[in-house]
């Protein structure tokens, strides 16, 4: 590709010819806009796209800042006082924060430029919006990030920031076909983030390829940027099926097991590694948090607009929630605990957990955004997570496979990645 | 005192009255106002006071309710869409957020009559208010919860919030001879919360006993009212001076040491007991995390409205906070897991621990709110923390001990502080 459209471009080289001169920020900013224009109908990733706005600030972005006005999408999850912010409920559409979340300000410090608010399901929760899998839309995008995973899938933008109380920036990318990465927790600052379950709640992003993850999760921590290093021999992979291997589908376990045998072919030490005893329930106490915590930070919805709940949300997570006791979820918390000690030094015996990000292909509906299943456990652990794709399902539709690192490792899990998204070849 | 003024009952007995028909909600919520009317020229406490929207909400709470009409008080850190909110900067004087924060929907819920907005530090930081000292005006409050710390000593309301990061709870309740209370780590729901150091900040509230406290609590949590149960034998308390022993003042030490003597001859075994010494450098632990996520939480102000800051927060805890590196605040996440679970482990053997809320009476200054030193740690260790006045300064202002529970054992340290406040008298 001598000259390919700007918008379908990786961000590290947008941020290498833009520094050349070879492409200006406004001309990468226009052509994503373009590539919005054609797509946005049938995809329906956006809620707000800021278009004059973010042109202007491409224009005046400096060429020596990090990003150097390379475009972003953030998760309408996020407040923004200059674009309106509705959390996926009709309760907020239109609502006007009084100020701009830290996950938008950091990288717009960087040089980014905000393109606009992508979709999201109700609070984050399970409620789909309108968002259509961009590989096939009668396919769920995901969720709960689903527009942020959608709009890097389709080109249109090429770096989005999602949230994961669940799975919800691991799946969606997955689904989509991206690379999706969860930090460990609390490593992205929460400041203007609507709360779900506030031990559990990930701040994540999405990208085409493993440097762009590294060079955006710079910005996203106002930390210096260092590149991603291939590590220099092959790592030590613990091939983990979880608890919950019946739940996946065939192509899910194929394409897993597909992965592991060219990884060990490629020279990387494969070999089984299950989860400690100890995390037996893991997937139920990653609930328990959710359901006493959720319907708490849910009270202002749920007292005085209960009405425009979405009834899954009304029924389910939050009057589910209110049953579980103060015990109980004492009882899970210490229990949570108790897992990521074991985890740790478990973790610490391998390079990377090579793991499903999703039981297999997206769902064909946009009624539901899938199963966490394969998510829950890991965001509860707090450990780093890293989707990429590996194959198709069989419609066609990407599937992904999702490597773990040991909790604060981020740094090592990127290095990791770059090698195994270089032995798995180019994106699906 | 048969008929006192209604302002000065306690939220318990608030409640009996009203539910005997012996008074009405609005009386009290009248009689709040009244003394706000007549002391707020002098204490300052509030940034929004809501008389006749309170009135209207207390003629309309169920008797049958938890609250039934109570008033409290919000620190101005919270959002509230009815009601400005400014979190003590000039940045957002008269901003009104799309929601109301969960701790102010989730009392209403029970009952309780928002009464209004009190005075915060500058994003509960320490850059100060210009709330007084209701004891003496030429003293300060304490932060940064300052309002509602001196809101509820003055008699102007019965129950107020805050939130602690450094030592923001239990030192204003200290200076202003208030109970405090700061729960475990992430017991009350931060929706609606403005962030400053996302590892530590608690929400925590006040009130005038530790009944009091037990019956706010309940209402935060949205879990059953259990009232605290006086223990069936006395406690064993371990006496803590803490690695800042050289910090206390005279009258804080002599405070601390006679209440121990005092709780000994009533009774309970007083022994002895320092923190762990993998606790050693446990506030500089605690600092360090306020100094990786402060700034970045603060990136929103930082980014658009840095002249409006306070010289203090820019240059202090933001600009020293950016010269941290993530290396530096992952090993102070380590280390604060380690004395977490050393610190679980040692607390067990006592029934609550007994030790200074502060160094001493409040600074003779309004320009600071005093040093959070014996607080950070607490904060760090997410361990529940209780003050109680036991006594005073050579000025004639409060001093308070401090009781800390084992990490969730907080419903234990409400039967535990309920023993020790009969035994060290009616508050000072």
């Amino acid at each position: 590709m001598p000259n390919p459209e700007p918008h379908r471009l990786g961000a590290v080289e947008m941020a290498a010819r833009i520094e050349s001169g070879a492409l200006t920020a406004e001309a990468v900013v226009q052509s994503c806009l373009e590539r919005i224009r054609a797509r946005e109908p049938v995809v329906r990733a956006w809620t707000h796209i800021a278009g004059d706005e973010a042109l202007a600030a491409a224009r005046a972005a400096s060429r020596g800042s990090l990003m150097k006005g390379i475009p972003f999408g953030i998760k309408d999850i996020f407040d923004t006082a200059d674009m309106p912010t509705g959390y996926g409920s009709p309760i907020y559409t239109g609502c006007r924060p009084s100020f701009t979340a830290s996950a938008a300000t950091l990288p717009r410090a960087a040089g980014g430029v905000l393109l606009g608010k992508t979709v999201t399901t109700e609070f984050a929760n399970r409620h789909p919006g309108p968002t259509a899998n961009p590989h096939n839309p009668r396919f769920s995008p995901g969720g709960s990030s689903s527009g942020s995973a959608a709009a890097v899938a389709d080109f249109m933008v090429p770096l989005a920031i999602g949230t994961q109380t669940g799975g919800s920036v691991i799946r969606p990318a997955a689904y989509c076909g991206v690379v999706g990465f969860k930090p460990s927790f609390n490593m992205f600052a929460p400041a203007g983030m609507h709360p779900n379950t506030e031990t559990l709640d990930t701040i994540g992003i999405m990208a085409r390829s493993v440097a762009d993850i590294a060079l955006f999760r710079a910005a996203m921590m106002a930390i210096p940027y260092d590149k991603p290093e291939m590590p220099e021999r092959a790592p030590r992979l613990a091939l983990c099926r979880t608890p919950h291997w019946d739940k996946a589908e065939p192509e899910g376990k194929a394409v897993l097991e597909d992965a592991a045998k060219r990884l060990a072919a490629a020279g990387a030490e494969v070999v089984e590694g299950e989860l400690p005893n100890a995390c037996g329930n893991v997937s139920e106490i990653q609930n328990r948090h959710s359901f006493f915590e959720a319907p708490r930070n849910h009270a202002p919805e749920r007292e005085r607009h209960e009405a425009l709940l979405s009834p899954a949300l009304r029924h389910g997570r939050i009057a589910g929630g209110l049953k579980l006791t103060l015990d109980e979820f004492r009882a899970a918390w210490r229990e949570a605990d108790r897992m990521r000690a074991a985890t740790s030094d478990w973790a610490g015996g391998f390079d990377a957990i090579l793991t499903l990000p999703a039981p297999g292909q997206a769902p064909r509906t946009l009624a539901s955004t899938g199963d966490a299943i394969f998510n829950g456990l890991w965001t509860l652990l707090h450990m780093p997570c890293l989707t990429l794709p590996a194959g198709q399902g069989p419609d066609g539709l990407p599937v992904g496979i999702q490597l773990v690192g040991k909790r604060h490792g981020d740094q090592r899990l990127l290095d990791i990645a770059l090698w195994v998204e270089s032995r798995l070849g180019a994106r699906a």
